[in-house]
């Protein structure tokens, strides 16, 4: 299964190819007007997804157009939870509209980092989640068991994801954009790190070791231009060899 | 069944006194975040509505927040459409999460000012209306043929409110806010139109006409002083003298 | 001279290609932050502006990032002067910190319409703009008495602008752009439109006429593909034939 | 010298009873509409201040109205200088137009508490305000000598505040709000605290230190109805005892 952020553009102002990508990927992580979309662009994206038969994942983010979602923000776990209910319930009203439904939770930029990082911060996303009875998508190999257990606690199914075109650290994760060859970027390197994830289920970090990877799907970046130009052979890899 | 404004506080900033008048309404328009209100707000909005056994009217706007959605924009139909499912999607998110339900929709200021003159707004609210299952408030008195075929045609039921604290026009109209006496400001004068309502189904307007009006509900503003100061009065003849 | 909308991204959202145009133009319009543009690109725009030896015009708009300025709102005229001496200030800001000064002012979208056709709009633009002591920038052959005797009482001189790319009608107005062939888009067009408005000082409008143009400045728009394409031929026409 | 917040409502929300504070006030902290105020409110403070002869400060903020500021965000030290000088840029474009002129700076909220903790940050704060040649206003007695040099090598003077009802704590910081006892609001305490600043250069922490405070100005927060019920004795202390 292949996940990819989908309907980043706001207003008049357009960003990726999702009609390019969509009939390759399988799960539509959909920006719901936070961090980027908006109403029109929100339905556009949907009725893509639906045409595409690709599952529709909501993708909110802290309340940050001008920083792309990008910045941690000090929020109270409470008041997350909210922020996330309005952003979802949103989403899903474009699903009804469009005789759809909602498949899974994967937060968005600085959110995802902080939930992976801070358990209050996961709980009030897992809280979220759970009013929308779907799974939540998080990073493979970086749960802890307290994760585990607030997930349990509130009923809400995991799903891991493995990044193509990210590197990670032994401690499962995913190397800061900062750091020299934290984002892969030749095709050679990201279809060599989808195959050991696939066939191996482990693969190489950025400082040396071996890291156990066995995600239920792989997010490639929209905005990784080498990513977008093998993803019809990243998506072989994923079929062929595993049917994943 | 008497209706307000409800949850129209804006993060730090809080107006109305919401506590005070939701034991007295029955149907409370719940401001969705495009004029007033954010997730907390409305978070806590629906679980009051709810304590109190009050019916949840989602109350979306043109995205205004600076101007309270008083100003009219020039939005597309198919636009404005987008704009009430993102907004009344996210209320419905926390009406799930609170375990209650949507009962129907009442655009706010300026756009349900636009959708009483124009038909092609009237339209993109029904279609808005019509994802939700629940009828459209409206104003009562007003209705054309026109837009009884277009909910008709979208299958959304009408609802029809009179204003208790609002000077009428002969042509069924509220008398804009800028007229002399447009707005009822004694108590007399507000419950002598309530009663007129209730009791005869039919006012007097500013213009000197009697004008016919058999609402399904009546509406008061949370913003007038004076309404606030005698809803148990309002809410007395609305109860012991029509049963409404 | 040549004029150009400049600096109309928003946060990680880029449209235009800026450097490839400020060669070419003598004067920038600069968004400010409402319809489009951030701090970071107003900065960098103005120092691109500084570099290429280019005028720094603000280009303030409707408080509308949604719907890029394009949507007229119903704002009353004191509202909208401090609306706009907000933006312009902050470009000022700007042009401080990078030694440089604005030169003029010239509304976007939505507000240039409406200031066209509407006095107390134009007046409540004159009174922002002669807060900053600079030229407000208006339509060549649209100007009233009226108005000229509003720019007077606010000691405001006007620069008169013609469009390179975009259809006349007969009564000075821009053919409205979903009116067929309202906007030029073949290189002979546009280039044929400019030497007649440099050489003859009057064009052809849409509805048959002929329309007497004698601007001070030829605006072309930074979204017509075309235009852009042709900008060295434009500039050719302008500063070989006419020395403007 | 007193300074205190100003300006600080949004749109239709008001808050705050600026027409009794600023009578008693020297220097006014205006808010510029990024975590409050907008370009109505903004006029409308600058008048009153000037009217009542109060020194005008920018009040600029991170840009989170919803969270009305108060909220850290890990923005990019250039990119807070940029957000700075838009905010500061468009109070001055309000102070020419009503013939007055900017006094100082003092950032808002979280940008304050990270300026005085994070030194890059500092000079990001530093680096805007000495675009506007004014002084920045800081807390007093928690000046590195890194701030001392980096507010030398801008050439920006510093203006030193201390609380009239924040409680301390040995090292110079403000104790948060979080922690029992940080906010005075007994009117005892709140005098007591002025008159040791102004009449020992001195407080007792609530660590239970001495903490010397030689500060050029009292702020008092808009926020404490305590202390601004006592503002009037407040002002006497500061105009008698010290002539501050």
């Amino acid at each position: 299964m292949l996940n990819c952020d989908m309907g980043e553009s706001f207003g008049c102002w357009k960003i990726g190819n999702d009609a390019a990508i969509m009939p390759y990927i399988d799960m539509a992580n959909i920006a719901c007007g936070f961090h980027a979309s908006d109403p029109q662009t929100m339905n556009h994206t949907i009725k893509l997804a639906f045409e595409n038969e690709v599952s529709i994942g909501a993708h909110p983010s802290y309340p940050d157009l001008l920083g792309f979602g990008r910045r941690s923000m000090s929020i109270q776990p409470g008041e997350i939870t909210n922020i996330l209910i309005y952003q979802i319930g949103a989403l899903v009203g474009f699903c009804t509209s469009n005789n759809t439904e909602l498949s899974y939770v994967k937060p968005h930029g600085a959110l995802y980092h902080d939930m992976l990082t801070n358990n209050e911060v996961f709980e009030a996303v897992i809280d979220a989640t759970s009013v929308f009875d779907v799974p939540l998508m998080t990073l493979a190999g970086n749960d802890s068991q307290a994760q585990l257990d607030i997930a349990d606690k509130y009923d809400v199914p995991l799903l891991f994801e493995a990044f193509a075109d990210r590197a990670y650290l032994s401690n499962g994760q995913i190397a800061p954009r900062n750091m020299p060859q934290s984002v892969l970027s030749t095709e050679e390197d990201i279809l060599s790190q989808v195959a050991q994830i696939v066939n191996y289920g482990k693969i190489r970090t950025l400082d040396g070791y071996s890291l156990a990877l066995e995600p239920d799907t792989i997010c490639i970046h929209s905005d990784n231009s080498t990513s977008l130009g093998i993803i019809d052979k990243i998506k072989k890899i994923l079929t062929h060899d595993l049917g994943v």
